[in-house]
């Protein structure tokens, strides 16, 4: 920077003294309406066991987004060719230095004042514990978008991932402790602070604490895959419907949070249950099967399908839940194998037309 | 941030898609000429056995180094007062929130392109690897100080501290392994991606890696509490003459180190003692006992003192290599018990005149 260019001490970042909660911004609920949706290209085959597959996976789901919203997919220099060959012309496509392609994780989570302004969180992201090196790129990933979007970044110190959270909208957060606790991202962090963290990052009053999932090795249990909201005061929640199926258990104790829950407004939460695909095949440590982990845009529901018969009756199930949109299913067996389903690999760009709600 | 005032990506911020060193920014040395010295008030007496004591020496170090260039002494809002009484109006108090009062570690790095631009690096602070909570306005303080100093600001992924480095000026930096590589920090980095990360922030060439001292508690065997450059080339190392000493043992693992290391131009080192301040009172496992933990002023030398006899032969051994500058000692018996000395507590603002060295 020239010294004849030097700026305002802050100028150009509201944040500088405050936080988004202080400068009245808050991240708008899933379903409000969406500019674009962010994805990011997968190159790794040391990440990936059969990374053709995967990207023509990652490729369909961004086709099929498209249908419904922009997409931008981010891709590493050396492999926007390759993308954009997978994904056709529809989808943008462009270059930023990038290690993996999880941006709900490693991009911003996107805020709004309902004033047209448009800004983001940058959480500290340290690819869930540290588990796949080197991640240093995707660690400036959400900051590199916020700044090609012109959008005003915050920048957390706590480490979090948009994996790990959902928001009504109105001003209340589902979360899981196994991730915000867990010593492979904040050790020794109070409650207190990073409820006053959050709060602030985020521009929301109440956090409903799940206790997450101690076994689950890749997220260490992302509400994500879990959990989400479907309105206010409505939620979906994973099942397993064996009683001797562990992860089955997990989830169970995650219900009994949410059924104890009151909302930011003080309402109980409806519950909805939804089938994990418990019986897919590829099944691991890693692997996802989830079916909550679906990604919410313009007018569609973009849902994980595992090619399995329970797909239909989830479907079903989505439509009914969600009647004024469209619902997509997407054959993921090419992306499960990387511990995460649609949701982890989408962000979307809230339109800042959405207005202020009241929180 | 308003639409209307919607800027152009990147614009005020030269490493949106670049690394210092690509932009032709590096660090200079300590003894190059500096515009100011950052330092933080401290008042949490959970953190300090005797805030009073405490308070009174960081004003006694701040009125010292202000006999030699401007300091300004961060205070929280609700201390700024306290610090005015303390420091006296020499001393430029400004009120940000802050934790704790260790700059070298939770400030900036700065950085100078020698053609008159600022910037600095501002690592991921975690206090030493989450010793005491709350710290994450401490993690803020970093960008905090660039932002008002109008410097461009580089987020380094790396969980890194000022007192964890030294430079020569001249493409060299000395750092320790267990500070960069501790499980507290970062966790499975590996050394091709910590030199990649350091030389891109600092615009480094060649690091030397010092093994540092796994039983130090506080950071974990900061460089500046081992070792430091007094001139290109020459570096002071700190030894404790005892052969049955468990810490001089330590020490001699370094100097090891840097008696076979050549820097940046390819030189070796010329290594001169210092002994640190073994027989202080006051020793415990915190407790600093570092001579080489000074700071190199304008025109002066500001170091340590702990009321022992070894005091004056360490006053005349740092005279004599820096005949140019004066050397003035401050007693930080009060400061110690912290875990640090004189160059932690501090952090130089090089001027923007400095040029550009050949590296």
């Amino acid at each position: 920077m020239n010294l004849a260019a030097a700026k305002t001490p802050g100028a150009g970042d509201p944040f500088f003294m405050t936080t988004p909660k202080q400068a009245g911004f808050h991240m708008p609920a899933e379903w409000e309406m969406h500019d674009r949706c962010w994805m990011a290209w997968p190159s790794r085959d040391d990440l990936w066991p059969d990374i053709a597959a995967t990207q023509q996976a990652f490729a369909d789901v961004s086709r099929v987004i498209r249908r419904f919203e922009p997409v931008t997919m981010v891709a590493h220099p050396a492999q926007v060719e390759n993308a954009k060959q997978y994904c056709g012309t529809a989808v943008e496509v462009v270059a930023f230095d990038i290690n993996d392609s999880w941006t709900r994780d490693s991009g911003p989570t996107f805020l709004i004042d309902g004033k047209g302004g448009l800004a983001g969180t940058a959480w500290r992201f340290n690819a869930w514990g540290n588990k796949h090196q080197p991640w240093f790129d995707d660690a400036k990933l959400a900051e590199r978008i916020l700044h090609h979007e012109q959008a005003s970044v915050y920048r957390s110190p706590l480490v979090f991932e948009g994996g790990a959270l959902h928001v009504d909208g109105e001003g209340t957060l589902l979360t899981t402790e196994t991730v915000v606790f867990n010593d492979n991202r904040n050790p020794g962090l109070s409650r207190a602070e990073a409820e006053r963290e959050i709060r602030h990052a985020l521009g929301v009053e109440k956090i409903i604490w799940l206790p997450g999932d101690p076994d689950e090795y890749e997220t260490n249990g992302h509400v994500d895959g879990i959990a989400c909201f479907a309105r206010p005061g409505v939620v979906l929640y994973e099942t397993n419907p064996d009683p001797d199926d562990p992860h089955g258990k997990v989830l169970q104790e995650n219900w009994r949070a949410l059924r104890a829950a009151k909302d930011a407004k003080g309402r109980s939460l409806e519950l909805i249950p939804i089938e994990e695909a418990s019986n897919v095949v590829g099944e691991g440590d890693i692997f996802c099967r989830s079916y909550v982990n679906f990604y919410i845009a313009n007018n569609g529901i973009v849902a994980p399908k595992y090619g399995i018969p329970a797909d239909e009756r989830t479907r079903e199930l989505l439509a009914r839940i969600f009647p004024d949109r469209e619902v997509a299913q997407v054959d993921i067996s090419a992306i499960a194998p990387g511990g995460g389903g649609i949701h982890c690999i989408t962000q979307q760009q809230p339109s800042v037309q959405n207005l202020a709600r009241g929180i």
